[in-house]
């Protein structure tokens, strides 16, 4: 078969060798984005008189036969003609005759190629800052009514404090809000038009870029030819929100896991979210949460996959540049379906306040509320940090928890120990008590509820 | 020697465990940000009347002392004292005596180390936003010297089409643009101070985060503990735009490699941007852009490994997490010695605009000049690709440039070629003719440089 | 559908959730290792009379139907039925009723899984080394013909000496020597049965494991149970070699690059491995080599994928296991497509011998020549260094080479010099008395060609 | 001050760029293997009579009082010189005159790093086999006192079926048994010698590659110089190894922390191994497992560090190079560090045992025994599976185990069931009668432990 850019070739590649340099089996993905674009591009040339009207109004009419056969499925693409851009092309010559092959004119692929990738994440992107927003509205509602929950707080995965859970749970809220303004100011720099840009270097034809930027719905237009073909920064920007944003969620996941453990039971996950062995008839495994977790590795390696391909490449265009897809498809696609498949796990999971409730009652994590006891009183800190660690030690040897320990013990530690110290040594006294701004305090906790409330859409 | 955590503890661990586990040998970077941290909580304290006057006094007195000590290179670091953080208060304790020990009242380390990377990485971040500024001028005034100077533009490496060099270096303008975009976006998240979340929970201390954030000139506090602990979410984005910085100097590293050499002989760098050969006597060698190319592995390994190091992580602090200072520092320091010296190659290096001129003149990167020209003239313009493509071949089978092709042989391959394609063909009119937005015209050329002049400092 | 571990479960998984955590998209084309794998485990099941005759006849005869609709693509796939373990087992029991369930006795998805990826793993990395075999033997050929083709050798891709092309070209030969060698070193690890480990901790059944691994082909059964099944060690193993070999390509590929542009013009390659421009009918593109060059992110990001994957996961199988496998199938599609391309590129390349001269004889990549003459008549070598320096220096303010200035200036920078000196700057002198071991003069490169030709297969 | 390379330089380098690009600073770890290097080289030299017997007896005894220095720690390296090369180098000719400059007769800075690299990692990674064997002999004994310990197997971090704990630490035995095998493996291209291959051709000095490769105790020579100048493979390897091992410390160091929690209380470190909190007195935090963990990513990092850098580097030397170094010292010192650290810590680990009986008494990891028992008695496995499934969830509504559910429910969910399958349900029995080939029952656990001693030195 001949190549559109066959003229000056002597011998066809053999179809194995195409096969390889094809990107159509993925590129594919882009067909309502490149139709969309040489729309513009076509409208524009008409507009500017490049072309003549009813060249414009043909072509046009070619595009929208291809969409819906596009939209039926009913394109055949072929390796031979490389990717989505030169079979789109040749089913347009197809469809209305050689005057199809105007369409190029003032464009290449290199600045086609651009535009089609600008256009499709900027859709996915504000698809996945609303998947992020529903994740954290699932959140907010689970914090809710778990405000005066008590579970103890972990450092290095050892019981530290007593914390509300209803805090815990915000604490991903956070993290999410900061991936959503990532992805949103992340736009500024994927909602520009490189069309026009030509190979490199602009064309000679009497283009207006601007315009066909507005007919795109692009916010604007790129300053420099050559960067606009070479630029991938906005694909690589992508991903490493995708890969924070994967971050969280494996941080997420390794608790739900923990938490729906024999060991701890804290949480029972929905049935839907949950699933069996083949051997073992007796498991209920988060494998979503696995899952997720085990997606991570993923997306880091579709980010650090181009960043590496990207490395020490001289402008403007080169082939490696037809990686940039596959790995952005795939980080696209793992998003979304991981972010709506954690709200659900969040929604629906069984909060088991019986277990969090023994399990704070049980321990040594009210020790700092003695130091700070302590410490309140005159001590300075590092003293009653050592009497406290002293009388844990005592306790432990003697199979006490602190709030069981005899008070002539705690008195012969230290004269400043009064009665009310079994007070203090509640959980719910020791949460209640940490009231300082963003701590666990329910009252604290509350007012941050309602500051992540105005964050979220409804 | 005993720990200020020892209390509960019956056996010192060896050394050799100590060494391994103590980060004193890296985080002493930090003594100013701890010190200034300590400074405005003691201050806070006494604000809020939690420390007396005098405690107050006397700590901040110890401070300053420590301070000076600092500064002069006085303070004998020991890591049986583990990080920064214990070796100022032990530091502290002996200066004034045990009221040292009540500088700890409401904060651990976990917020006090959190709170000194903030305030590090917001000064760091301010620096490297300032080299990549003064880079771009270099860049600006380069380019502006070479607006006219005309180069084969590449793509595949293969000349494609004349451009303007100094369109070509504008390129890299807008490359540290985005990255100076982004770095400005990520001080947002920066500027935040965790200061008063304790452990992790908050504390019982009626303290004034918001105060004490005020001290450190802070924009804002974290909304909730926990976060406020945990989140190491800045760093991460940081170590990500250093990448995509050093992604772009190693691209722009590559071309200065290419150019320098014996085959392009485009620019020749100035001797202090050079070396020799310990055994080949006439090599010139680019060595400085060799060496930020290959730095790139560097810094992409530092976001590798802490995006690993925190992939799974479970709520709060583990101590997985002081894994966060090295890569942090070495990237700050890869940046710091790499974009004043790139500034400095730019500033410094000779174009051989001889050579450039050359290069144009002998080759067929005004082949698209012809298709265009018969595109113009109402051909299709795949039919004018494929014409233009066979020309190409019959010079090459002939041995002349499409310029020499006599005029005999141009008519008979399309009768719409008329004598002024002599004319199309000079690669200074291919430039001056691609005039579209962006596109490498002179004029456009001109305005794009005059919009970069508005994007840098001075 | 009710699931075949749904027994505990009252509610079944929504249809999208159930979509995520498939695998049968991508592990199908386990198809033919998964059916080898229960045929010589229900084989080995009525070898220790775990099974009936009949049942295990049955069960053959049930699988054997099935090994041929799946070579005939007519098995239809469920993503209800998970992965591709259900699939067949469901097909199965369709096929033979309900003794298909049988099959599972004394065996795991777990250990199933493990079984089909060793299988699968070992015949694609034989295959890989075949590959790299014939891409060697490419190399050698080229190479054959070029020993006495003399062309610049580079540091910092400057001109360092002249040295002998067949000697260049067969640095790639020893970089994928190493390449095989690790390739068939890992087959050790690869070529081992966990099939009969179980869930995690083997059977009570009187299985024989042996016998089972025995009609597999494989070298060894795995020592420990819960290793067997939660191993993919073989597998980083694997991901970490071809990521070594493509950055071999990647440095080759970038050298054919530089040798096909216009600049160097070392090489041309054949139309095949070449490709044209949408836009600008003059070029001719090396393609295949940018391709396979930025094809090695993809693989790097395969292998720093799974290694995150894998970070910080607890014995035995968990279900962040799963994302073992596309990266593993994308690698091996990679290879066996990058590495006959390579092959055929280099078999096919046309070398420009006269391009290659032209570079030797007009640049100072003699110079070491004439220091090295210097420090053999005595001068310590530093001098030599230096005094050579200086004459480059002088030539290149002068417009000489070496090889162009009057005997009076060489005499006047040292009285060593003799008339000899201009014999022994001759490009061709220098290669052929560069002849320690491995070094570039003709009779060193041929020792090492006859080397290099017993280490390939024919 | 004048460069050793600077004949042909007008202008010198300003400090700061000396200093970013000189790599003495770190590369002075290699001080002894450059001296070593040295003496063979200039030894090499005498016998072949490149240089007199007193030349060649004054260098050597130069460069003897250097190691002596270097030992004390008395150079004064400076950054103006560089390397460790070029110090080296003027502190010989300080030492001895200008006869000095003799020694880099043949031989090149390129080949002369390399020869360095060789012989500082050949050391190194012998170290490390032997660090490794340690820390297998340390699971080995404690596994060994465990053979009869049970405890819950786990998958999906849910309770899957009893096992040996001796069983469960074995499995990473094997793990570290890979780990040995590949560096062994990988020795076989560390223990090369590259000296004599020069700046990349080879030297028209008739020197001797075999002899100094002899003196140096190498087990061969590269036969390509080239190659041997270029090649960074070796680095590579071992840091691909090295990934993988800390890989496996981290799998094990996250069960090390699971199993130190509060909820598992499998085990307890000692003291050694552990610190406390700064804040909170009852804390006993597994750091040196969490820090092992967490120090993953950095050498993931600089694996990636190094692929990236090699990434597309066109051959000889390139100085991006340079960048070898510093991601393989900080691997090596964390191997060296975390190696025996986690040796330690499994050394010194008490097991609690009465926890771990507590566990696998409570809970169904036996219900894989009562679908096996319904197996064997001839019911096919998939429906065995679903009639356990069911009572496992009849037992959870009812507040039962499976040990504990009425004979009469039993035998309602299938008559199949007789009185014997309360033995059967026993943890002890379903440990023991797994006697498959590497199962956890305890005569296969004692039989592979007899074959894992067989694998350690003692």
């Amino acid at each position: 078969m001949t190549k559109l850019w066959g003229g000056r070739f002597q011998k066809s590649a053999e179809q194995w060798v195409d096969e390889f340099g094809a990107s159509i089996e993925f590129d594919q993905k882009l067909v309502m984005e490149d139709i969309e674009g040489s729309k513009a591009h076509v409208k524009m040339l008409g507009a500017c008189e490049i072309l003549t009207e009813d060249d414009t109004a043909l072509i046009l009419s070619g595009l929208q036969t291809l969409k819906e056969k596009a939209a039926a499925g009913d394109l055949a693409y072929s390796s031979a003609n490389e990717d989505i851009h030169l079979n789109l092309e040749r089913f347009l010559i197809e469809e209305i005759g050689p005057v199809g092959g105007k369409l190029h004119t003032g464009r290449s692929r290199n600045d086609q190629v651009a535009t089609d990738m600008h256009l499709y994440l900027k859709n996915r992107v504000g698809e996945i800052i609303e998947a992020v927003d529903n994740f954290q509205q699932a959140i907010v509602e689970q914090a809710e009514s778990h405000v005066e929950t008590i579970v103890p707080g972990y450092t290095h995965l050892q019981r530290a404090q007593p914390i509300s859970f209803g805090h815990h749970l915000l604490t991903y809220f956070w993290m999410l809000q900061r991936d959503k303004e990532r992805l949103s100011e992340s736009l500024k720099r994927i909602d520009m038009s490189p069309l026009g840009a030509g190979a490199m270097s602009g064309t000679t034809f009497p283009i207006d870029r601007e315009l066909a930027a507005e007919y795109l719905g692009f916010a604007g237009v790129y300053p420099n030819s050559i960067d606009a073909v070479s630029d991938r920064d906005f694909i690589v920007e992508f991903l490493s929100n995708a890969s924070m944003l994967m971050m969280h969620m494996s941080r997420f996941a390794e608790e739900i896991i923990l938490w729906s453990s024999e060991e701890f039971r804290f949480i029972e996950l929905d049935d839907t979210f949950s699933t069996g062995s083949s051997i073992m008839p007796q498991k209920k495994n988060p494998d979503m949460a696995e899952l997720i977790r085990g997606k991570t590795g993923r997306v880091y390696g579709n980010l650090f996959g181009l960043l590496t391909t990207l490395k020490g490449l001289p402008l403007a265009y080169n082939k490696d540049m037809q990686e940039d897809k596959e790995g952005m498809f795939d980080t696209v696609h793992t998003l979304m379906g991981s972010l709506p498949i954690f709200e659900g796990m969040v929604r629906t999971m069984t909060v088991r306040t019986d277990s969090m409730e023994r399990a704070v009652s049980s321990d040594f994590s009210n020790a700092t509320e003695l130091a700070d006891y302590l410490a309140a009183k005159g001590m300075p800190f590092r003293e009653a940090h050592d009497v406290t660690g002293k009388l844990v030690f005592t306790c432990i040897q003697r199979g006490y928890y602190l709030k069981d320990l005899p008070f002539d013990d705690m008195k012969a530690a230290s004269p400043l120990i009064e009665e009310d110290i079994y007070e203090t040594l509640k959980p719910r006294t020791a949460v209640e008590r940490r009231n300082s701004l963003g701590g666990t305090g329910f009252g604290q906790v509350h007012k941050q509820m309602e500051q992540a409330k105005t964050l979220v859409k409804h």
